[in-house]
């Protein structure tokens, strides 16, 4: 039976190594005042930005840019948004990682406002966005928050009085996305594999969520099949490989969607507490405790009985993909439950993924994470006994 | 390999039984000025155009209808653009079948144009569309087009000089796409069955498509694995279960998404040419030649030997979602290939789906069908010889 659902609009996608070159045929469309936000080195290290100056000259395009090198906070796209308000800006475009998209579609629809973009953020301000904003195009150069594809920019405030909260609203979502995996090859094993870890659990998230509906499932499992055997190697081996760096970009972005669509779960709820309370990349958080996590719903699913073998079958599909096994679901259950676990634990240990005691989290913070940790759309109910070992097998 | 692609953005999607109602809420969102495109008579015999009219003036809505009655023809289009050209209309809303919704698509981009439709079909005309249009929801009451999450409005013009051509821009997608399968409840089996046979050809033209992506991939099988198990039903004994026609409604709305981004094949190339010919059901067309036309392609794709693997392993993939198999496609390529195309026979005899004979289509009709048929994006070359062996098998 399929239940009700709605699904967003997603943007116009242009996908494929060397598409970056699109972009210089549909920014006239838009306009001729044009703000970029771009990260901090690896775009101008790389070339990529002197060859974008190049063309935006050649084209008289009016362009300026600024430079984004943390998660955005309130009082920076305050400030920016500010200075841009009387602009006449016909286009923003985002060419960077996570925060850089998320500062580029927050900017686009703060610039046309005139207060602080902390009215605005779910469980902070008491302002509702209205979806108003300037035209914005996003270009990741990480495979792994799939912002281009969502309608929310996560905005961070850390420190004890700490949030991570989204800006959402269905028209926020990038008119365009522009996905060019030859804009990832660059970019280092560490950063690869927690934004790699990101986009996977985003994947598993939204697929074993309890707001999953048959559209989310086909397009997160496929992102999954992607991403499972080049993971490693765009870490480790085959950093280089085109192919491998094409296939993560995919799972990235669907997992954008897909996380639009049918929400997160337990370990997204650890990304937003732990994020609001330490400096600590996002990624890493997921990376880190998504084995766990997953641990701890298979085995509180199975004490469910009936009721939660729906859930259990789709995780022993992930396990079966896998392993890439075609083998009956329903009589093989057990072992590709076991195949999940004990994957998702190899790659923990292959990707060298960092504990969360390496961040300066402790024992004693654990009640205070646990607190401000929600189970989003996790397919099975947590106790916060059961939140708080997860955490302790990863400090 | 992933190779480039590009996805263009789809409608919001609300799906599901009594999703009607929400259209009482969105409407007062676009303005206070709509026109209602309707069929000729199913919406008025079931009441529910009596209920969305009450609605009307409860909200104060000041709105207009007309109804269609056939697949819209040039003059048709040219008739109510000028008539409405004036009316400063807020909104466009189709409810109906593939004929409604393609006529509310083309309306909401001709009104604010001042010259002839013909201008601007792709073939036909020498103008390019440039987007600019009315906002448009479509809410489907047929199981069949998928025109709700598509680019483009067929319209058609029958006789010697007839044609079947899009209008097509990217921004022709619907603002909006409801979903709602008890409006498909009172579709009477020859209708339904039609319909669902159009649309599960497009999800097998999709997926086959050489022009296929991930996206579509995953997309196209969810479709028609949803729609396998209850095209049947939904013409026979269960044509009152809303499960069934959930299932039908679905298939039927990711059918237009997956055609949108991958195109279709020579089934659809016969319904463009047999359609501009003859006055004959597109749905029936394309459903009395799917299993012909897949026997032809599975034949030509094995003589290709190695290049043809990829989609003879598609098409099995199929073949084993039918017999609800998960054994090893490689292995058991045969033996699903053979499922698939006795499936579809099957289907063809339980559907009783009718041959083009019945519609005064004849033997010396198939040169100048064959010349007029393209093979879009099919899998395989088909030279004229195969595709009017197709054709004769169905007379």
């Amino acid at each position: 039976m399929i239940l009700p659902f709605e699904f967003a609009s997603i943007p116009k996608i242009i996908f494929g190594a060397g598409k970056l070159s699109e972009l210089y045929k549909i920014i006239p469309l838009y306009g001729n005042n044009v703000l970029f936000i771009i990260g901090e080195s690896s775009l101008k290290k790389s070339g990529t930005w002197d060859k974008i100056v190049e063309n935006m000259e050649t084209l008289g395009i009016d362009f300026s840019h600024v430079s984004v090198s943390s998660e955005p906070s309130p009082s920076v796209i305050d400030e920016y948004a500010a200075q841009y308000r009387e602009k006449n800006l016909d286009l923003i475009i985002s060419i960077g990682g996570g925060s850089v998209m998320d500062s580029g579609k927050a900017l686009s629809a703060m610039i046309p406002k005139q207060d602080s973009i902390k009215n605005y953020l779910e469980g902070v301000g008491t302002k509702k966005p209205d979806g108003e904003k300037i035209p914005f195009i996003a270009i990741p150069t990480t495979s792994g928050t799939g912002s281009e594809a969502t309608k929310n920019a996560v905005i961070s405030q850390v420190g004890k009085e700490g949030f991570k909260k989204s800006l959402r609203h269905d028209n926020y979502i990038p008119n365009i996305a522009i996905i060019d995996p030859e804009l990832t090859l660059s970019c280092p094993p560490s950063i690869t594999s927690a934004c790699g870890m990101d986009a996977f659990t985003q994947l598993y998230g939204s697929y074993v969520s309890t707001k999953a509906n048959p559209m989310t499932d086909a397009l997160a499992y496929s992102g999954m099949k992607y991403m499972k055997d080049n993971l490693i190697p765009a870490c480790t081996d085959a950093q280089d490989d085109i192919e491998v760096r094409t296939a993560l970009a995919y799972g990235s972005l669907i997992s954008g969607i897909t996380l639009a669509n049918a929400g997160l779960g337990i370990v997204h709820g650890f990304a937003s507490s732990i994020g609001g309370l330490f400096d600590i990349p996002h990624g890493l958080v997921c990376g880190t405790l998504l084995a766990e996590a997953v641990k701890m719903n298979i085995e509180k699913l199975k004490e469910m009985g009936e009721k939660g073998k729906d859930s259990l079958r789709k995780h022993a599909k992930i396990g079966a993909l896998l392993a890439n096994e075609t083998g009956s679901i329903d009589t093989d259950m057990s072992k590709y439950l076991e195949i999940l676990i004990t994957s998702l634990d190899n790659w923990t240990k292959t990707l060298h993924l960092e504990r969360l005691g390496k961040f300066g989290i402790m024992e004693q913070d654990i009640d205070k994470i646990v607190e401000k940790t929600g189970l989003k759309n996790n397919p099975v109910n947590l106790s916060s006994k059961d939140i708080a070992e997860i955490l302790k097998k990863r400090l």
